[in-house]
């Protein structure tokens, strides 16, 4: 791995921090080198697409689930389906944007660079939260890499997949990155991601980490869907809860941001249950599978809500399924399951 | 003013919308060729300053209030002072984290171009939102422009104060600017900013208005200061009363994305309520005269919570002064105050 340094351009203090949380058989030689710089490179370049789109307006497209369509989407979509044209590890790529797994046409300089055996299947969400785009709100690209070239589907997600990245747009570009191969510990670290100037690029945060939050500390919440909680009087109860309590809200509506103030802050909670009428919006292969390995990574729990299982526990078997989530330090996605799904309730009553 | 465009850059779009807004008879002309346009230009450097700060941390030093300041506080106010010292027009200024009013130095070049007889004061923020700059959600800048040189106190805002810009630091660069002087209608534009290349400033929203939302569409609501709840009883109920009717909950924790959440959005409610436990915390001076503009000139309401009187009714009696704030739709803001006030109960009883 002594020429994870060389080539992409990283400064040598990244080049050695992503070197340091793969294993030190060489078997991860391309994920270190390539795909992970590669996307990085992708998100910094998506930022500046971002910050030149003045007047953010429709495409004029749908895409195939039928959300209308932002340019700035498609800016997003075409620099990370570049980037990862650029490796040759990748074999399989989808996308929320395009949500058909397809075989990755690489470019011929790509190809002439191929070091070996390893392959991967990528599954993305260009651009989260078109809705807070037009208010200038910070917004996210979240990134899974899948072990394998063939598919992410049917798959064991716990295991095979293997890394995710989200990029945060915002005053300043970051990005999050969670890594658990065999034969390394799990780990989540956050990058600063400078414009162009790849070689500038910082481990700002070398382990994000989920715990408890310290007695005196703020205690945050990001109720997602609340709309849900005027059906449903167990997520009406959970969120009073919180305000009897005196937690501090935060809620953006863009998921990025959500589990990401979490994650910088180093405890919270998001969540987004689902009832009858306020349907499951989040894809299982495109936002939620990503940030469960990210959530798990940095220590802390991603749940269904539906039967509090872990997000990461079940197979995908197509590209369009959703779900709910419960995510952040595991203490209180436990209290908030329990609450949910009325299990457990005399030991865990609220109040 | 047919020199708008001359001297400053500006795009002949933006100069010539900021000279539409303007009374005919050339008694802004410094306001709108040399104070808007130097305050823009140091939002576009706050922004470029953010950018490159990726590592965001404590400048080791405290203002005066006793807040822990970040460096990117001290970038933003340099920026904006530097931006003042180009206007001969303002006399005077002050800021949140040099609270005291005095004397404006203009460098030498300014000086030579003095153009006249305006004089103003200038009151700013140079950076609101501290808490949810180390996680990169979108911060702002808020500007408060006074007329006359020597002071914005004892004086009447609601006649006094007549311009405020908002800027906005997210995946773009925008700003907000509201202006009122007699001789004019009251107006509200926003503008989106590029970085560096000033001719390229776009006017992306030339009427900014605050209406009713329509019966079927999506209604929003920011509850800050939320902690209050559980202590005031109304705000508890309030806040039911929005979850039971399904408002959206878009709150981040920064006044500046929150207000220009609903300014972009056309409608919604911004509350800020005060109780004993829970402190006054947002500055009279600083941040909510100047969004009170901004929110009154695209035809909404910014009132005190207190007694739901509005902001700019008030004289303001030194910088320090403190306040709550319930903003945005009319309808909205009239109603909120009813359900805290306990006025009017009878008729506007919630459920």
């Amino acid at each position: 791995m002594g020429s994870v340094a060389r080539g992409n351009g990283l400064s040598p203090h990244l080049a050695q921090h992503i070197e340091s949380v793969l294993p030190k058989d060489n078997t991860r030689h391309s994920l270190g080198t390539s795909v992970i710089p590669s996307l990085l490179r992708s998100i910094s370049d998506v930022a500046k697409g971002l910050r030149a789109a003045q007047d953010v307006t429709h495409a004029g497209t749908a895409n195939t689930f039928g959300d209308e369509q932002l340019n700035v989407d498609v800016i997003a979509e075409n620099h990370i389906r570049e980037a990862l044209a650029l490796c040759p590890a990748v074999k399989v790529a989808s996308s929320e944007e395009d949500p058909v797994e397809r075989a990755v046409t690489h470019s011929a300089s790509a190809l002439s660079d191929n070091p070996g055996t390893e392959h991967y299947t990528v599954a993305f969400d260009p651009l989260d939260g078109s809705s807070i785009i037009a208010p200038n709100w910070t917004v996210g690209t979240i990134i899974g890499i899948w072990d394998g070239g063939e598919s992410a589907l049917s798959q064991r997600p716990a295991e095979k997949q293997i890394a995710a990245i989200l990029g945060v747009f915002g005053p300043r570009t970051t990005a999050v990155v969670a890594v658990r191969v065999p034969g390394a510990p799990a780990t989540c670290f956050e990058v600063g991601l400078g414009e162009g100037e790849i070689g500038l690029w910082e481990v700002v945060r070398p382990m994000v980490q989920l715990g408890e939050a310290a007695a005196q500390k703020t205690r945050y919440f990001a109720p997602a869907n609340l709309r849900a909680a005027a059906e449903d009087e167990r997520y009406m109860n959970l969120v009073n809860h919180y305000m009897r309590n005196k937690y501090t809200l935060r809620y953006s509506g863009g998921l990025v941001p959500d589990v990401v103030h979490a994650l910088v802050k180093g405890h919270g909670i998001y969540l987004s249950p689902v009832t009858g009428a306020s349907k499951a919006k989040l894809r299982r292969l495109y936002e939620l599978c990503p940030l469960a390995l990210i959530v798990e990574c940095a220590g802390g729990r991603a749940v269904d809500p539906a039967d509090g299982t872990d997000i990461l526990a079940r197979e995908i078997k197509n590209c369009d399924e959703r779900g709910g989530l419960i995510c952040g330090t595991r203490e209180e996605v436990d209290a908030a399951i329990s609450s949910l799904l009325g299990k457990l309730w005399c030991q865990h009553r609220l109040q």
